[in-house]
């Protein structure tokens, strides 16, 4: 049996959580995933409560064996136990203030049990006096999203270092490998596989270096705010003391917000990593997109490059390989981009003092980091680091290529140049038979500079 | 021990599963939400097998006791059976082939168990050439997901009757209380809260309307199309026979498209009920967004009317109740929004004869239209229903408005109106008063002209 | 020299606008495009205060004199003139507010020129009190803006039918050119050409047909519902007499909504169409990739068709032609997608009894409407009609194709099958020497089974 | 006449601009707006074209005469002359090639003009072998764009400065009014207006600088690239030349990319800078929405503060203001989120070496930019620098407040205050009272707890 302003629940007996969290559960039955799908938040919760209760013993407002109850409780939950109570719906109304609730409810029955007390014996820990002491949902709940973003984050930044690698090793590989370079889909010049290849390790290892960058706004926290920010009900000294407590307990260097009142209202950090975070997403479906370009085919497609095969393609269509490695990431790529609206949505529809909105920001945001980490490898190790060459074919493309006459633009001039173009075009001859028919350069000439790997700008 | 086109995986014991599934597990770890939990989606796909295996054997193509066991497995899972064994992730490459391998797999080992011969005995009955035949991931696929949709659509569609019922009810309740209507947050004239509340009921309703109408468009499938919409290897008649099968066993209205081969590419239905679904997004926010507005307070807000508590609002600020319903359901508007936007991207990307991306079009609009489903219900039961008018307050605060200039308009013209309006504004005096000294109108003229129920347009 | 609630202003000799419209331009410089860059808009204003002085005649509300006089000024606009004096800026705070009030202004200036009086003599006839009478511009900026997108799409769905026409005649000129079609980009089975492009005039004629259905919702008006659908200050049969008399100015069946309160605060019809020019830009953009795959080499890509060449492609690669046409077309598609996001946000922005932001929501549906319409004529023109095919190149590819297996699936088996695929794949030899060399077919069943005409279900 | 692989066209005699662009004109009739609507990219194209002559000429590949006539022209394009020549349509297919042409065509015929040449006489100065020499639009576009988009920001960061001090100094002015703060539209705690206005001025600070940072990324160019980035016929030594003199011409530190293959396929820091616009549009319209709560009444709403009046606010309405310049504010964020998924789109369908859709990108950007300008302006000086505080009503809020009782939290415990918030809210009495009459505190002592200015954390 719990109580709160509305009357009497029963509980069942082997819950740790209480009526708050019931009533939010019946209230919030929405995608019928729970916060515990979530596990860096509810670590990030467990970390705030922490720091919060060593803060508050420091500042002498808990006494050490309440104090101590609540800590231990909070080191469970940290490593991994107790999970399953942490219940509420992830979209949730309320701020937050029903996950905050969950774990305040969840840490006072788990620290009253370690005190030998029943769970519900609030009169001796209770759930806000205790374990919410010096705090609002209004400031734990942010940092507890905080630092389970920033969690969230660094599993990223590995992902996309693998993926980086995997490119960049390829780009190796491949890098005397000439081939056609296009633009609009169209030949243009020609290149090596390996700039191809190099070109998509630079680019996420840019987006990886922003990531960085935008991690770094997550890490200013708002704990000591409490409600708006006005700092109510937290003494003196309290909202430096629990960042420092944060600090240490989760190995982060998190820095307090320098106005707390902006900070408890604002999402701006969030839609900013979102943001970032859809740049990563429009790369690697673009790179996704250019794999199934250059490995289509067998026969009928371009046939440049071909990808390992992971699992039949057809059900009707035997020996068909598809490339569903980079079909799966490019979908992971939409998700995120439409996950950024959500969040742009969300949190543009925040007013005055307070983003209501913010739990289907954390869960968004948490959708897009996670399976975009998940992509990553997926993409690194099923698909690229198998991936071979046509070399034979794509040395053909660049010698039979009209494109060749782009080089000879400065000699020739642009009119003539393109005269020799639209011959080779209708006739289905070679620049360089034509260049050397109508004797406008030698032989050696313009074997010097048609060579594949001088176009390629390339140096062996 | 399963074998397929890249060679030998153990299988476990009790799975019913083969390797085509063990492949797709391993190559898309994404989101650890597995098919199953889509279970009109399931159900699809077993309704497509079940009226395959039917059309089959009427037309030849399939022994009556391949057949027949093939359709116990089938009518096994749509009662709810073997659900666990939908094991492939919700956001998969090659565009659905490994869900319909899933259900090919399943459907054929429990129709290997039901005749006694061991799972994996595909000598004897084969996932692809007894369970899949005359049929491609290409059209199955697309078959299911719009029987699957339609499954979901009908339970969107009763819950937003029920929350149109609420609100016409709270229409009929609140159809005497007066007050001020407001354009841009600005007073303007006079209203009933009846009328406030008839407009949510009407809204809804249309809504309701459009989306039944974009329901039909996803009742045109493309099952006899195989791999690319040219029928290949589905004899004649089994298209119609199919069809007709798949409409028994699912009691659907289903008709086959007249253009396969642009039925098997196009997400067009997807792309427009998605749109649709996203308008009744919008319209629950706006309402959600109102009842926010005039629910605020209590004393320093609109205060017009009070929402049911449902849960305690704070965990600092004691006895603080919040709008935590109103502002579940804009959480889930934006998600929806953000879908729109991730199946858009996902149907643009669609090449030549397929759209690989499917799959994220399938998640996106389940998860649309089942949390749309949870948002109108616990809008009716746990918010609307128990919505109560301060109309008292109401009342006042029309009759304290300048907005009654309005009405005098015609009678005083736009110079004069403003005038008295400026007046008021400036003084804080009333509008009638202002009237009478200036000797504009008679008291009694006035008092007609001025008769709230009369500026509602209000017939009791 | 002219006067409103803020005091007075200069007003230059020869404008028709007044103080109202001065100070929006003031307020608002956001775009630099004046209310007359969306001519049908202007179209629409002018035809609803038509209307309107038509039904304040015919109600014995505005004399004969001052309503010709408006009616004359009316028409003037509608037949072109005065254009120029829409100067307020598309984006616009207010609600429309001050497009509504630079009607009123021109027209009573434009009248009171007509009538002999000077511009500016409002005592003889006033823009609020004689051609804004018995209207508001929460009932005039709606109505217009719906008279003026039903002209919008009429033009769009001339473009659509014009495009749909040019793929139905290259689907019949290409109707015997055989081809593989691709899914995944992977080869798959054989089709025709002609299949290919006549899904593409399928599929645009169901966007059209969806169109008209969406451009029925338009029809609707709330003509008569003044300041916020209560219709205070319209006299009894106001309603009925302006949609009458707007229908007639237009030619096109309005109709009032049975709910004004509803109408007056719903953008629904408009975010159901946006909705549905969005399903439009995903299919034209969907084909424009398609177009622009299938034309891509000339040597190094697929080189199945070609496209007309309308301008050079490149300042630095003599002779190259890209697919421009193709390009810009997805562009507006993107545009028109972001479009529909603005709008989306507009219209759930909308509080209580009126949406603000309807500038923003027209401005975004005007762009998106004649963007397409302007889209879809250069790609017909300047594409589609133009378009060939390499013929004898796609019969070959057919010839060489693994994917012919496909067809074999149902003689051989899923398993059997599987194998000749691989075995082609790894040596390079063809599907029909490896099927009779392990004799699994005669010779003559053989061709039987892989002519391509059969394959692609072709009757000629 | 003009010429070109297409044939002749006939060019009117007093135009700059030749065949590449009349041919674009023609195929591009999207929008009505041509390049010079964009001045900031006629200046960036301009700037270009001066550095490559002058590199050219430092490399020895062009002589002193036609360099110097091909400056002048490009000096006079810079200075603002001859921009009715730049008519290529701002959406165009051709990756921007149209647009390079139309530059080389305009400074090609004025620099023949200058020579003393007839303009087309292009075998004594070409657009292409001249103008264009050692430049392909691949890589002259993309840093033309970015010398526009770095002008564009500037302007933009001017105008959140100027919003940031309104601002600021209306927190200065407001430092001592107090009022209650609202958690999710319900009464919270006391703070001060000066605090809530304080946030505004330290977000749009943050934003600001976000912005800044993101422009840093935009100073990255490729120009020497050509074609694909292997600077294939630009020779050794031009890159750094050209990039040293664009440096100089423009006044930006512009540096060149690493990977010259990477940046010139990459869109990834436009995307970037457009989330970061993104930010700043949802931070402005927050900012607005706020605005038009606290500003909305004058009666029925909160009516805390007044904006200015700067139009009269409705036709049919006499006397109402609305909040027009927050409503403009909050159209031009919705665009601009808009335009954020117009630009991911685009930059997600670039294929291989090229995006070929860069001009929506663009014409985007420029939109966004252009008009958060515009915006931020309008709302400094025609909005926040007038609003006044309506203090007496906001400091007997705070007074009549149940919100008060959580400042008593830490004194009576949350069970207890619960209890006294329940019953003030159920009979309309104050929590001071109720907290005497139950005699939990003394008199003193309570006064001393609940002056607003110490529940505001005010140090005054």
């Amino acid at each position: 049996m719990d109580h709160d302003l509305l009357g009497d629940r029963e509980i069942p007996a082997d819950a740790y959580w209480g009526v708050h969290t019931l009533r939010a559960v019946e209230n919030f039955p929405i995608t019928g995933q729970p916060l515990s799908t979530n596990p860096h938040l509810v670590r990030g919760l467990a970390a705030v409560k922490l720091a919060a209760a060593r803060a508050n013993q420091e500042l002498g407002l808990l006494d050490t064996e309440r104090g101590s109850a609540i800590e231990k409780a909070c080191l469970e939950i940290l490593s991994g136990q107790l999970a399953d109570q942490f219940v509420v719906d992830v979209i949730q109304g309320g701020a937050g203030t029903s996950s905050n609730m969950n774990a305040n409810e969840v840490i006072a029955n788990r620290a009253l049990e370690l005190l030998g007390h029943a769970k519900g014996d609030y009169a001796a820990l209770h759930p806000n006096d205790h374990v919410n002491l010096s705090q609002s949902t209004n400031d734990v709940y942010p940092t507890a999203v905080r630092v389970a973003t920033v969690y969230g984050i660094e599993g990223l930044l590995k992902a996309l270092t693998s993926l980086e690698d995997a490119f960049a090793d390829k780009a190796t590989e491949f890098r005397t490998v000439v081939k056609m370079g296009r633009t609009q889909l169209q030949d243009a010049v020609p290149m090596t596989l390996g700039q191809e290849f190099g070109t998509y390790a630079v680019t996420i290892g840019e987006d990886r270096e922003r990531l960085r960058e935008a991690s770094r706004l997550v890490h200013e926290i708002n704990l000591g705010a409490t409600a708006i920010g006005t700092g109510l009900n937290a003494p003196a000294g309290y909202a430096e003391a629990a960042c420092r407590h944060l600090g240490e307990a989760t190995g982060l260097p998190l820095v307090t917000a320098v106005d707390l009142i902006e900070a408890t209202q604002d999402m701006g950090a969030f839609v900013h990593l979102s943001g970032v975070l859809k740049r990563v997403a429009v790369k690697l479906s673009k790179i996704c997109n250019d794999l199934r370009l250059l490995s289509s085919g067998p026969r009928a497609g371009l046939a440049e490059i071909v990808l390992p095969a992971v699992q039949s393609g057809s059900s009707i269509m035997p020996g068909k390989i598809n490339p569903v490695i980079p079909e799966v990431v490019s979908q992971v790529a939409y998700e995120v981009i439409g996950n950024d609206v959500t969040i742009t949505m969300a949190a543009e529809a925040g007013q005055l003092q307070l983003n209501a909105f913010e739990p289907v920001i954390v869960h968004s945001l948490q959708k897009s980091i996670a399976h975009l980490e998940a992509a990553c490898y997926t993409l690194t190790e099923r698909c690229v680091r198998g991936i071979t060459a046509n070399a034979d074919r794509l040395r053909a493309s660049v010698e039979h290529s009209i494109g060749l006459v782009t080089a000879l633009n400065p000699y020739l001039g642009y009119a003539a140049a393109t005269s020799i173009a639209q011959e080779a075009l209708a006739t289905g001859r070679g620049v360089a038979e034509l260049v050397l028919e109508r004797g406008l350069l030698t032989a050696e000439r313009l074997e010097e500079l048609l060579r594949p790997e001088r176009l390629a700008n390339l140096t062996l």
